[in-house]
């Protein structure tokens, strides 16, 4: 059911299956893990009871074929775990856990209905992991590619919330586990090769770090950000929304397995600015990031120390050459609408 | 600003702007109104404070460029408002009051930055009149029609709560204000007019029955759907949802100004099936009925009783003919990747 071949399954598109029908179907798929919800699945909206005095923390993603995956790398499977991530991430970020997600699918009316069924079931289960009931949803016709947007809503204990503003000069920055594999993986595909599972799985089967984040919050560490458009970009937009700046030690920065900084640049590029990896980027005074780590638990990715937030308001990516750091400029990261190069007057 | 000429306003376009700048940009537009929010808007996700004890409601809805709307009947100003309408309209279904909504935008890269300001003003008009706040969102690249995703997170009193499964048999059909007017107005565009105001509102400007819906949970109605995809199909599953059926009287239902029953069939079938105006169709035992109607304002769009819930799972429309009541097909609505018709075997 996982496969890529199942873009074309066999069986009725979705024109020919309708939108009532399938809408039904999938609201059928889903009723088994929501049987907790106060108000059964298929109604105009889904309900949701939030722990009694805890935040409620909302965040939305939308995923657009050939712009955020590919038909050929990636099956309907993997693009419905991919939707539930990328959002889910954000949630992890906050320090936060998901209660519930709904779902928003524009499909051409040639789909074949099992590919969209697939796009659930991915879904389901990367939610089921997490315990998080999937529950409602709309879908829609387009004669443009498909648009996947999961929204997720879930709570947090205000004193624990991890915000992108509350970095500090002085402060140490941490990550949790490696960077790049997701963008070496891509790389293979669009080489034409098949990417080495380590790899691979980072592309397809991206994890939220929803406990690493849980955690980071209950140990007193409060300002993080996902890595979800690269090291650089990410870190960069802690730093301004905490008003300060970064230094990042490239030396530090641990990669996923068969990435070497040592090498050459394009494997820095993937590694500084290739995004989809989903990892955290926290920030905490160096006695909050000491008590971190020596809380952190063998079953959580592993939290690296990768540079430090200073007052001065640029990121800095420095590579230590000879006896002496250097600054490097690299790593800008994704971004929709990347604007043109600018020369300066 | 609200003119269909924006889709090509003068200026950079999304692409020439880049995603950072433009997201910076809604971020500010967005953050007058959130000052209320424990977390600033721009982090990874938005948070809220849901009123104590009561149901976390979400819903969501996209719509899409050349399905939803058209760029030569809306302009974009209009597009913000009605994804924002649409959305919310799910809320009023369930007897909630919207709290924060988060939007997600695909659009191509040639899109004028302007017009995707104006689609965010838009959306920020609908929910100022609400007190809703706007409180986050995406925007993605994409090379096919423009998306628009609202979600929508509210609370409802459990005990208030408006539901599809709660019709009964015996229930009266009421309904607010007026049908057919969105659909008649889409109907003069297509043939090249210019519609009357009162018919171009409706689709322009649609209206959640937010207090509407709160009011019929207030006064003891527990059974509820919004009127998205025609009288006779969004009738359908609420009776559906409720294992019952329904009629709906042909001569009861109120038509927008300049529309009348008693002409040709394509008006029955705008009223019937045309959808999009966002009325809200509740029933109840004919006692709460009369107390409703008796404690209803001026104030509120008028209800009228169009109808009666019955045991046998069927809706029929009956229209009076001499002094028989008829049964008429029509009004089936709106539906995304519509089935063909099937021959019987």
């Amino acid at each position: 059911m996982r496969g890529r071949d199942r873009w074309s399954a066999p069986g009725p598109t979705l024109a020919e299956a309708g939108e009532s029908a399938l809408l039904a179907e999938l609201v059928r798929g889903a009723s088994s893990a929501t049987a907790a919800l106060p108000v059964p699945p298929g109604d105009d909206a889904a309900a949701w009871r939030p722990p009694p005095g805890e935040l409620v923390v909302v965040t939305t993603d939308t995923i657009v074929e050939d712009i955020d995956f590919r038909r050929r790398y990636q099956g309907p499977w993997e693009v419905g775990w991919k939707a539930y991530a990328v959002c889910v991430s954000d949630l992890a970020a906050m320090g936060a856990r998901p209660g519930l997600v709904v779902v928003s699918v524009a499909a051409p009316g040639a789909t074949p209905a099992a590919a969209l069924t697939d796009i659930q079931l991915g879904l389901l289960a990367a939610a089921a992991i997490d315990g998080t009931l999937v529950a409602g949803g709309d879908l829609s016709g387009t004669v443009g590619p498909l648009v996947v947007t999961v929204t997720a809503v879930g709570s947090v204990d205000e004193a624990r919330c991890l915000r992108r503003s509350a970095a500090r000069p002085g402060d140490v920055i941490v990550v949790t586990g490696t960077f790049g594999g997701a963008a070496a993986a891509l790389g293979a595909l669009e080489a034409g090769t098949e990417p080495p599972a380590a790899w691979g799985e980072r592309l397809r089967h991206p994890q939220p770090r929803l406990s690493s984040g849980a955690r980071l919050g209950a140990l007193g560490v409060r300002a993080a950000v996902d890595c979800s458009d690269g090291l650089v970009l990410d870190l960069g937009r802690l730093a301004a929304a905490s008003g300060c700046g970064a230094d990042l030690w490239l030396d530090h920065v641990p990669t996923a397995p068969g990435l070497s900084m040592t090498g050459d640049a394009r494997v820095r590029e993937l590694v500084l600015g290739g995004g989809e990896d989903f990892e955290l980027i926290a920030t905490a005074p160096p006695a909050v990031v000491e008590r971190v780590r020596a809380a952190w638990p063998p079953s959580e990715p592993p939290l690296s120390v990768v540079g430090c937030i200073q007052a001065e308001t640029v990121v800095r990516v420095l590579a230590r050459e000879g006896g002496d750091e250097v600054a490097v400029v690299e790593g800008r990261g994704y971004q929709h609408f990347q604007p043109p190069p600018v020369d300066a007057e």
